[in-house]
């Protein structure tokens, strides 16, 4: 069943340790699943989580390796010997997770390990992976899998079954391939359970079958997995010969970055960074945007300045500076989010950006009456401010969320046409346009209604 | 393989369909995956989709169905007879696609298409799915799984399921149960292919399952999937027997969707919104947030206005109004979508509050001092204004950029107590405080240092 790690369970396991109590350690991590193991490993400092790793069993030690977050895992192959984690940890895991292990290393730690893996097949799937961009299915995919070739019979398969599946975890499909290796489609457990032993497999196989491509972005076979409600699907090269499979837990990983990408982005952050970060990380993924809006504010300074003689003699005006610039802000975050939405779900459709634009307006108009009528309502009757500065605030107000709802539509959708990430169009960056082009509209109509007084 | 929807074969089918041409309307179709004539759908007028439809064979049509976004299917089963529903397409459906559809109906609507399907065990089913909550595990479930009895044989097995999986699409799991019902655990294929057909299942079954209860979270059934890298799931009543199973493509969805509501919310959006959606439904999304910035900025005008001598005597003050307000929103959002992010991937661990806000404290501080130093260079000698402003502008951004990273910290943790969604913290709605405060230290210490001149 499923664990919950609380405060006290790690409270409990670090006085254990510091004890050097072994058999109560081993206690306490009795029955847990790798992945909960990693969860702990992630509460405790090196020297702490190296006493626990040591009383693992070697299966599990290299399964709960592979769970681990990536730094976590450096912090933990640093203190351990380059034969150990070769012959005991590498030789264990799945060939994509290998990869993944040994791809952070350096080059020369990279061989050092491989020349330590005995097992050929294994150190040359390892290489063959190394070779792919770690953002394309390539780079996902695993070697293990369970193949038959479209001429043998079902006994056979059978034969060959027992054989491959030894080192593989689970079987969700058999991958039918010819005698080149090229992939003609699946063969289905439940059918060939139900068919008789004699039978050939190129009568009973499924010969339609998505794949992918060794160098399709990552993105992009979420996207199809996702589309198609697959649970594993076959990598193939450039003749069509069946070189892995990535499967759906994965991909999972891929998604929740891609969504959570779009959220840094529009909260400023330029890099995926975790509150147990050092405060330099954290310092480097958050300054850029900050010296970006910082230059945004000087902008507007001078901006303002421009209009130094009018503020003076209509003080007023300063205030609704920020009212201006925080509803031009929000608006074109809305509209570009909406759109940076739909391009990441694929879901925006073949609609021209000109009548997409137009019922932008049309919803930015309506906002757009209603915000500036309740403050042309508040600051006449209820503030009593003049009626000068109140039409004032309420054009300029009403102008700022039409042009913000356009930049916002349009910013994204070029961006993207660019082949730029639009989800920077929900940054600091949009952010700060729209407070200087707000301040620009905004005391030109001051100065222009004032002038009459 | 997979298809790519392009303008141009929407252009061709709506002239086909136009011409009323079913033949090379069913040509365009003619191989496609249900969820790509889904797509099609998505840019079709209903009555284009409906002639489509009705040129599908009644498998693929079902499909389609369970397939379609929401708004269409229900705009589609508008123009469709309710027995056609029944017979058609609900009788050919797994379970929890067939309790989505006719959950999103009326009472007697959904009595209606009930008394029409046939098969009892099947109407039971989907009355049975309808009783869960939608955002629960209950609610996710299908119905439709292998199950067989821990006291058979293999032998007995193999008959069982090749009656059970007639309806089924693929087998992920093999479920073991006693006489009661009650999950044991799970069967693999793999094992018993392997195993001879005299084999007790007792002996050959892996005793360790996950499984979840009707009433757990979708979003913890997802995390708990994704945490252990299941495809599918058992899900269990209160005494433990065995009442569906989830498998992880309707997952997928779960854990997109979360992503994309934290999204949301920081960029100010109440609910879930489309580019395509009406005007109307965009509006309703957005102005509630609109009106909180209005609201923000009526007040920061009234904590201007409390200066409005001090603006009068130094107009340049009002200048940064701008680059207060816009840093203080930039830091805030940013502390607190580090800490909505490990909320959302529970791997905030157990540091304390206090020591988190420390080291957020000295990030600010490194940060603070940078913005604050350049401003203070740029100020006094590049555009030249007097010190006094100089300083005053620099104290009050470094203030405001250590009170916005406080208040980004402590706010999202406090909602997350309160059980409140603390991605809440990353909207409009701190901004907007962060504005107030921001504007309320930067004009205090103005006006004390400017009143040395």
């Amino acid at each position: 069943m499923q664990f919950e790690l609380t405060r006290e369970y790690i409270d409990q396991l670090k006085r254990i340790i510091e004890e050097k109590d072994e058999a109560g350690a081993i206690g306490m991590m009795d029955g847990l699943h790798p992945a909960d193991i990693a969860e702990i490993y992630d509460e405790l400092n090196t020297e702490e989580a190296k006493f626990l790793y040591l009383l693992l069993d070697i299966d599990t030690a290299a399964d709960v390796l592979a769970e681990l977050e990536e730094d976590d895992r450096d912090r933990f192959l640093k203190v351990l010997p380059i034969e150990v984690i070769a012959k005991q940890f590498i030789h264990r895991m799945d060939s994509d997770d290998a990869a993944d292990v040994i791809g952070g290393m350096s080059e020369e730690q990279q061989e050092e390990i491989l020349s330590h893996i005995g097992d050929i097949e294994q150190a040359g799937d390892i290489v063959d992976l190394l070779h792919y961009d770690e953002d394309t299915a390539g780079g996902l995919m695993a070697k293990e899998l369970v193949m038959v070739n479209e001429n043998w019979t079902v006994l056979t398969c059978l034969r060959e079954l027992s054989r491959q599946a030894e080192d593989i975890d689970e079987i969700y499909y058999v991958y039918v391939v010819d005698d080149d290796g090229i992939l003609k489609g699946t063969l289905s457990l439940k059918i060939m359970i139900l068919s008789p032993t004699s039978a050939k497999i190129s009568n009973i196989y499924q010969p339609d079958v998505m794949s992918v491509h060794t160098d399709e972005p990552d993105e992009e076979v979420a996207r199809i997995m996702e589309k198609y409600d697959l649970v594993a699907i076959p990598v193939i090269d450039s003749i069509g010969r069946l070189m892995g499979r990535i499967t759906i837990d994965d991909v999972v990983d891929v998604i929740r970055d891609e969504a959570e990408k779009d959220y840094q982005m529009a909260s400023g952050l330029t890099e995926d960074v975790e509150s147990s970060d050092s405060v330099w990380i954290q310092t480097r993924a958050r300054l850029p945007w900050l010296l970006i809006g910082l230059m945004g504010g000087l902008i507007s300074a001078f901006v303002i300045s421009r209009h130094e003689g009018d503020l003076g003699n209509y003080t007023a005006m300063a205030f609704f500076i920020p009212l201006i610039t925080a509803m031009g802000g929000n608006v074109g975050v809305q509209s570009a989010a909406i759109i940076v939405q739909g391009l990441a779900s694929n879901s925006l459709g073949f609609e021209s950006t000109i009548s997409r634009l137009l019922r932008e307006l049309m919803g930015a108009f309506v906002n757009g009456i209603i915000c500036s009528g309740l403050v042309f309502i508040v600051n006449l009757f209820l503030v009593g401010h003049s009626f000068s500065l109140t039409i004032s605030v309420s054009v300029a107000l009403f102008s700022v969320i039409i042009f913000a709802s356009i930049f916002g539509t349009l910013i994204p959708l070029t961006l993207h046409k660019m082949k730029i990430d639009p989800a920077l169009a929900t940054g600091p960056f949009v952010t700060t346009l729209n407070d200087i082009v707000g301040l620009f509209i905004y005391l030109s109509i001051g100065a222009y209604f004032l002038s009459f007084i």
